[in-house]
């Protein structure tokens, strides 16, 4: 026992893991040993989750029982459709609205009781909360555009029959191939706020709906999810003033401010998840998706990598081409951080079942910095 | 950074905390240096809310206003009402049906939106959450038995309106102190789990709506809440056999498996709040109310203090003495949790505003102990 703060507990090791892990100095991201170039470029997100929680890349039968499951478990109880209705008509943050969604499912799952321990069944309640993900954002995005949810199609691929019923259209092959591949490039990323708050909840053997809701609502604090909305924040902004985006972070610059999508806790190169978006809002540029962004994003990059702040370690993250992606992809700009809420439950669930296996209870100290002794003084003589 | 594996973060100092102590050896609580025996002989549970968010216990006019906000947010909006109505046809489990139920509750808050790190702020926010808590177990459980929800009246104090909208009836005055005892007595402990599950939901600036929701998550696992169940269920047992409780608990021992109620991570000496519960079951016995499992308890401790089990260590705690008094004030087993979820929200809030004034994002590390190179062989052969 050290008597030694470790406030917000950096460079603490509380687990060991094989999902996934992040070499910062080299911009290297690895699902269990498979590179995340390997992973965007050949695989489907499906084939991802059955990576993270199988622990080994699925056979053509293994991924078509697999797919099968996540999509059979894509329909939504006639109850959750209304009270995602009654969370539209509030006017309710998509986050929110993600999390009391998916906190509802529990009701209408016959085997949601506290039965942990059973990795099997783990699997199979996280296909159960995975697969209804989807259509949870896409049925809250209907109601709030005033029409009714799309029905899921189980024939459909997961990221492609989200595209369709989020838009009600059916989208090129290269869309959904590329919302596929921002959804793999999302899944994991080492201990991060949210995994680890899905991992305390896991470690109180509470089961995996109570996990997930705890992940969504930490992603949802602005500083975890969220920063991508913050790029096309800052585009927005440079669209509605009079000014060049070089000029536009010249003067954020000189006022001292962080430029959004550059740096990273743990990357010091330019990451390599956004290496890989940016090559595909090239493409769905030249197929012809409105890119209102992806100049203004080459164009940033390229002036502070001249400036030398990229060679600093101030390099593009995931975030500052995924927004560029998803606006290219026509999503609303607040359904970003549900889409990455939604890309990251493979990887929550995945730790939640990893953590389980050799389980131990986490409780932390604080320090008690309080009075030691208060004598109680009743009420009308304080 | 270290590389010693900190499984569990036993003993690792997280953060400071002004809110609660315990000193497990001598059997002692304080809430901000107030002994608990003090708070629970001379305050009420809003009053002990006010000491642990505001730092000293209120005057007569802070009071009075603290408890009067309290009680108008107690009200719950047509449509939570409704969700909560299916979440019983569905027969959700309670705390289950808690967590939706509070996550919900942010969509009828018109500043819910995530403008953290004003205190005066979150504080107003977190009356407006526990306020409403009494109400979603309340109307949940009457949905569950088929009636219309009791409507909440500001005029009553917190627990005694949870009570009367619980049961439908008024209750006696002992029944009312004592439950308001009860919530007093567990409102805080440290960084437990659930606790921690708030801070680190919190630490990313998320709202408080998703920290409760998360806390209640974590709360629901059997390894933290729900023991006073277990307890109960071995009282329950009990009756149902031809044995008799000093019989049964032998026969356990003999059988090596653990006697629920009975020892506590850091107490080392019986609970503090053990005895101040039984005296209370004791005064509910003699005014006459049911008093089923009193007799049980009182036999199991004497017994088991007279085998030299208490002396070690292996003290009541006070999850064997609540449930004795839950089940004389009327109230069903499976509640029980969902109470101490109540009770909790006041000590989750206090950490998270405490939090958030001083914040660190917490993210620790996990070691990584996967495979580092794999090479992706294509699906058809594999």
């Amino acid at each position: 026992m050290t008597e030694e703060l470790a406030k917000g507990l950096d460079g603490i090791l509380v687990a060991e893991s094989e999902l996934s892990s992040v070499d910062g100095q080299i911009g290297e991201l690895i699902y269990r040993g498979f590179s995340i170039e390997d992973l965007a470029k050949h695989a489907s997100y499906e084939e991802v989750v059955y990576l993270l929680w199988y622990g080994s890349l699925p056979t053509e039968a293994e991924l078509e029982h697999f797919s099968g499951q996540l999509a059979e478990a894509r329909r939504l109880h006639p109850d959750v459709l209304l009270t995602l209705e009654s969370l539209a008509d509030a006017d309710e943050d998509p986050m929110a609205a993600l999390r009391t969604g998916v906190s509802m499912l529990s009701a209408y799952d016959s085997e949601a009781s506290y039965t942990t321990g059973d990795i099997e069944a783990s699997r199979k309640k996280g296909i159960r909360i995975l697969g209804k993900l989807p259509t949870i954002i896409a049925a809250f995005q209907a109601y709030r555009e005033g029409r009714e949810p799309v029905e899921p199609d189980p024939s459909r691929s997961f990221a492609g029959d989200f595209l369709r019923m989020l838009s009600g259209e059916e989208g090129t092959p290269l869309a959904r191939e590329t919302f596929d591949m921002a959804l793999i490039l999302h899944a994991d990323h080492g201990f991060n706020a949210s995994t680890f708050t899905s991992i305390v909840i896991g470690s109180t053997m509470a089961d995996l709906y109570a996990s997930v809701t705890g992940g969504i609502g930490a992603l949802s604090g602005p500083l975890h999810g969220g920063a991508n909305q913050e790029v096309m924040r800052m585009f927005r902004d440079i669209e509605d003033s009079d000014r060049g985006p070089i000029e536009w972070v010249n003067e954020m610059q000189e006022r001292g401010e962080r430029i959004p999508g550059f740096g990273h806790r743990v990357y010091k190169v330019k990451d390599p998840r956004a290496n890989i978006l940016e090559a595909k809002a090239a493409a769905l540029a030249e197929e012809g998706s409105e890119d209102r962004y992806i100049g203004y994003a080459q164009e940033i990059e390229s002036h502070l990598t001249e400036m030398g702040l990229v060679e600093k370690g101030i390099a593009p993250n995931v975030d500052f081409y995924s927004g560029v992606v998803y606006d290219q992809l026509g999503i609303p700009f607040d359904l970003y951080t549900p889409i990455f809420a939604l890309s990251r439950t493979g990887g929550w669930i995945g730790h939640v079942i990893e953590y389980q296996e050799d389980n131990r209870l986490i409780r932390p100290r604080a320090r008690y910095i309080g009075p030691t002794e208060a004598d109680f003084a009743p009420i009308d003589q304080r």
